[in-house]
């Protein structure tokens, strides 16, 4: 098995797109025809969720399934995850498992198990704020798999930087800490496209921030969420690459997902239509990704 | 029904200890009966859990479940999991369901309504790095059902320090900012008791910051891990309470769950002995609790 950021590389220079789509299926956006046939939730999302996987799987590298609106669906929504999961990796997708998981010791590698053994992710998000001993079960199980984690450095929302743009005594801020110490942790195990196999979330709507962790952490893969709905546009995630077009994936969820009218019946084209136009607008944007 | 901070020190004064129970079950420490009868760990997890719950609950107040545990069973750990919760409430129990979620808007919501209205939790641990407006969906659901929230302050990990203890330019250190957060937050909701809706996580490991955030945050209910198993002691807590006793429930896992060797055919008793001795150790060193 090779090295996470290496594979991770490799298929998005096979997709010639850093392109993630996101699969946050959400009960009132989905077509009306899937509700009217498939009234349990968890039902509806898993046919839903299967035919998005089949239409982008040609067009993309990397799938980023929501573990909460699954959870959301209780023991049959967590059914269905796993499902998809498998069907996202048999179609050849790369898979990171957003749930924003973070505890302590043996809780943290229960967590860990559950992502990486279980429903066997290539990467999973992990909430920092616990420090390195928090996170290390999930470093070590990952890398255990040659999986990768993601950890958060500055989200996407609002008001991210309540905390997260606190200025400490060095004249840093927070959010730069725990960027330099993902860096540090990345550097631990760095694949043959100099990348380590541990990334940062940095929101698309945050470009001078973006710009800025980039410089200082370029040996980082970043996932990128907020492009599309959330505002960020396809000239604010141009800083988070590297020359070369690599050290980014940058996520959509609902602009793809759900880019028609619930009524439509042309939504699978319109899901085609969509990430088609999410790919030529980053491209316009910056250096294509070389393939190899 | 009742605000949740008059409910939890209702129940905390009517059984006479803050002693919180965690449901952290783990394979290799169930009793060897169990884990023959019921190869498959869900089902192990279920019959230990349900006796647990049937000892301690003429004893304790609150139990608090630990999700990764069963996230790590899959869709039959979520189904147990579920069961648990309601056999709690009809034992009389109050339940902090302990997953630590985080995340933005919507999908913040998605994971309050998993814990409130599908598992109706009493309350729910959140991680508050991402800020309020990600804390907000959790406070909302949460205040539609009369419940709680609370969020980690200053984790019991040895390095919870590496980014809770940066030192902010005002001279406070991250967790103290956090922890303020927190209170005007509890501040927007106060019960009869004077305690809000919105408690701290804070580590008996850390006796000190325990003692300082109980004088800067006077509302706030405090969720005290790392009793027992991780190195705190009775008298490590003592600085969570108000004088009348009320303030903080403490958590012990594995010493109460798991005070037996695996092959011991008396680990009931061994469950009952631990709790009845936890709930003295806490008593000896502090005014008790005032009945109603």
């Amino acid at each position: 098995m090779t090295h996470f950021a290496d594979r991770l590389a490799a298929a998005v220079q096979q997709k010639r797109t850093p392109l993630c789509v996101g699969l946050d299926p959400r009960w009132e956006s989905l077509p009306v025809s899937i509700r009217e046939r498939y009234p349990q939730p968890a039902s509806a999302y898993e046919v839903f969720c299967q035919r998005v996987l089949e239409i982008v799987a040609p067009l993309v590298a990397v799938v980023k399934p929501q573990v909460a609106f699954f959870e959301q669906q209780g023991e049959a929504g967590y059914a269905v995850l796993g499902r998809l999961l498998r069907r996202a990796k048999s179609l050849g997708l790369l898979t990171i498992l957003d749930g924003k998981r973070n505890d302590i010791a043996s809780t943290a590698t229960a967590y860990a198990e559950a992502a990486f053994q279980q429903w066997q992710v290539d990467a999973c998000t992990v909430n920092p704020y616990l420090g390195r001993d928090a996170v290390e079960p999930f470093l070590s199980c990952a890398r255990g798999c040659q999986a990768g984690v993601f950890l958060l450095v500055r989200t996407s929302n609002p008001g991210a930087g309540l905390f997260q743009d606190l200025r400490v005594e060095d004249g840093r801020f927070v959010y730069e800490h725990v960027g330099a110490a993902v860096a540090s942790w990345a550097r631990e195990n760095l694949g043959a496209c100099g990348f380590g196999d541990v990334g940062a979330v940095v929101g698309a709507t945050y470009p001078v921030e973006l710009q800025l962790l980039r410089d200082a952490l370029p040996e980082v893969w970043f996932l990128v969420p907020g492009f599309g709905a959330q505002g960020g546009s396809a000239d604010d995630v141009r800083p988070a690459f590297r020359e070369d077009g690599l050290g980014a994936v940058v996520n959509s969820s609902r602009g793809i997902l759900f880019p028609f009218a619930p009524e439509a019946d042309d939504w699978e084209q319109q899901i085609e239509a969509a990430t088609h136009q999410a790919i030529e607008a980053m491209r316009a944007d910056r250096p294509p990704v070389r393939p190899r």
